[in-house]
């Protein structure tokens, strides 16, 4: 006999949970749909060469490896395997993996299947990745991605409509937000503009912690990582620009009027606020210059959200990533997308306490089981309030009645529905109400009535 | 640059194949919520002392196992790494596999999570499993397994109440089929009878095989399986017992008289059927004495369902098992339960042609994007017909005419909305209806009238 046990960062869902999770899941994926965009799936096991090399050697350390099946050992060239290295065996002994992201596996999707695909295609994917980092609150090794993506096209719009979709998908949720954009070429155009321009992850590396640390630490953070003191004061008026969107860029403009692609930046973040004003929206949405994310990868829009109700890190994030498929061999072709992060949306409902109780009810009557022939006529009760679309039940044994009760408390069932001989006698069910405790005598289809 | 593929036996699905999965599923899942199931979840690592040992010599090759993470190899004995020895390094390398079934994890959760379960648990749950067994046609190594079970209860009325479930979810799905029934203890009665009660294996597969390969080469086999003739003599009354399913009980009864467990096999098929008259099934539903599956699994019910009209395996099976947990700690928790098989169903849909239309349909409504002006009132339209419910997408760019339309036809979306100087002027929007080619010019809300 064994205790059972799952691996650490790994989670089980009870029913309340997954009903939860599947809420949050279906609220996504209704807002994608109604955005016109279509699902995909990919398999969770990729070829390693997929994968390897994709995320940077800390990615490469994260990806978890599967075995090859069969005398895998024998296959082992005799010197290698003397070695006992454990990078070079696990290429010798491992082919595939477990996905990491959906980003990835997207782009050699799209590769893969570009004669199938109507571009600009707009797909999203809803699917657990794996990521084989040190478990801590918050973080697991096994989790879900919501990705919504557009890929071949360079248009500004679909931006819009990413941000559009946020903010449905957030309101849907009730979940209070800000949306923060940047822009990767604002970014280099700083960069530029200080004479720093190989220093651009340095300067947003530091410049990302000004809300966190302050001022005066993120200058002496920026002078450790090499800039002169010049350099630091230049970079001043950018970190304190303040006002409405359209001030930000008005005054980034006059600071970043000599770089070519910090101009870029800001038309491009221009033509979306434009576009943004047409429109009205729950979250706020506004220009955020320290946002930095994912600055290696992405090479135009900066997406990301934040819940203002719950501190916790960004609950969505994404980015335009102008050469998405070029490592699987087509060049060219622009994606823009964003990610929902399913794991911190559940914590922040949870902490809200704001799961709509209509989610969370699933029986909708129970029938109690007082024995074979009773159970006879249940059938064909629960089988009209099936056929009605209500959700029932018959209480599978026939024991106590205190049992069965307990049983419908337990899953918050609303409506126990008893039949006895006068029930059966007169046609009828009775019907009590486990809120007020009421019990009435009726027929079934009053009782459908009583629940449409 | 490299060529992309994915790992044989795994599949991609583009939003068509991905659209008809999710409509499978969809279906499924409705019925299972109509009869108070609930969801859980597992994760796909389980440590492979929760796998290895429960599906037999043969399972326990095909499990996919999981590489430990760092420097794995430097924790290796010396002296059994030195024996280059596969099945004895992969222990010391690997703590963790893919899931095989749902049926394992499921039982690991029962015990573990124990105390926050309400019993009787009725619950389904549908999650890929993987299986390193060699590709084929209709064979994978990642495919979906959608299962309904309730543990906690020994009544028949389980058994009845899945019979309905497969009843209604294929009736849904508009597939004919039959639902054959038999029980474990028929089997092991059968076998007493014939006086070979070890045997029970060797005469049940052999039995299994009487539709495909016929009476004598069945006989032949049982003798070659070590039965006498007297013994096969003996067989010979249960093999060709036809008529009613209340006819076969009838002689099955007779043939059984001094077989304990085969009366009570009996006994149990007779109560199931008793109650199943109470009800009408679109499904045909019989007794198969020669239905074996799981032999070594199952202990009470055994439940598959054939297609009608499509050759292919079978497409939903189950059972009960008496002792489904007690591996993990609980002992006398009797499950029973059916796996609905996700493939087979999308291969018998697929050849029946029988999807859906409305299912099949994303985008309702696609609005040309004739530049800026147009496309900022075009994002209001597009806002009003999504608020009313319409999958509504705009075309991102601005390009020709003709490759938009070409998007909207590949995307098979009925309504292509067109918004000029005039439209914008009269404050309307002209449709054109694709299917038909009729163009007309109308307020936002008569177009949604019309759709509604």
């Amino acid at each position: 006999m064994q205790k059972p046990s799952i691996p650490k960062g790994t989670r089980d869902f009870i029913p309340e949970e997954a009903i939860k999770r599947n809420y949050i899941f279906d609220t996504i994926k209704s807002v994608f749909v109604n955005y016109g965009y279509e699902p995909i799936e990919t398999p969770a096991l990729e070829n390693l060469s997929t994968l390897l090399g994709k995320y940077g050697d800390e990615g490469d350390k994260l990806l978890f490896k599967v075995l090859n099946s069969g005398d895998f050992v024998s296959k082992v060239d005799d010197a290698l395997y003397a070695e006992k290295n454990s990078v070079k065996l696990s290429t010798a002994i491992s082919e595939k993996g477990l996905r990491y992201d959906l980003t990835v596996p997207f782009a050699r999707f799209v590769v893969q299947n570009f004669n199938k695909i109507n571009f600009p295609f707009k797909r999203y994917q809803i699917q657990p990745v794996w990521r084989a980092d040190r478990p801590q609150k918050g973080r697991y090794r096994e989790f879900f991605q919501c990705d919504v993506d557009v890929v071949g096209s360079n248009s500004l719009l679909n931006e819009v409509e990413l941000v559009q979709i946020i903010d449905e998908v957030f309101q849907k949720l009730e979940i209070r937000t800000v949306i923060k954009l940047n822009n990767r070429k604002i970014l280099a155009g700083i960069a530029e503009y200080i004479g720093q321009k190989d220093k651009i992850i340095d300067i947003t590396v530091a410049i990302d912690k000004l809300d966190k640390i302050g001022n005066e630490a993120v200058n002496k953070e920026l002078s450790e990582r090499g800039l002169a003191d010049s350099e630091i004061d230049a970079l001043q008026p950018v970190l304190h620009l303040s006002g409405s969107n359209t001030d930000k860029l008005a005054d980034l403009k006059k600071v970043l009027a000599n770089s070519e692609v910090g101009l870029e930046g800001i038309a491009e973040i221009e033509v979306i606020f434009d576009f943004l004003a047409e429109l009205s929206f729950e979250s706020k949405v506004e220009l955020d210059l320290t946002l930095a994310r994912g600055l290696n990868y992405y090479t135009g829009a900066i997406i990301e959200v934040k819940a203002l109700d719950v501190q916790i890190g960004s609950i969505c994030g994404g980015g335009r990533y102008d050469d998405l498929t070029g490592v699987f061999g087509k060049k060219d072709l622009s994606g823009v997308g964003v990610s929902f992060g399913a794991d911190r949306i559940y914590d922040v409902l949870n902490q809200q306490n704001n799961f709509p109780e209509k989610t969370m009810q699933t029986t909708q009557a129970m029938i109690v089981n007082f024995g074979d022939t009773e159970v006879k006529y249940a059938l064909k009760v629960a089988f009209e309030l099936r056929q009605a679309g209500i959700k029932t039940e018959i209480y599978p044994d026939s024991t106590k009645m205190k049992k069965q009760m307990t049983y419908a408390d337990k899953k918050n069932i609303p409506f126990v529905i008893l039949i006895g001989e006068n029930e059966m006698n007169e046609n009828k069910i009775s019907v009590k109400n486990m809120l007020s405790g009421e019990q009435d005598m009726m027929l079934v289809e009053d009782f459908i009535k009583k629940i449409h």
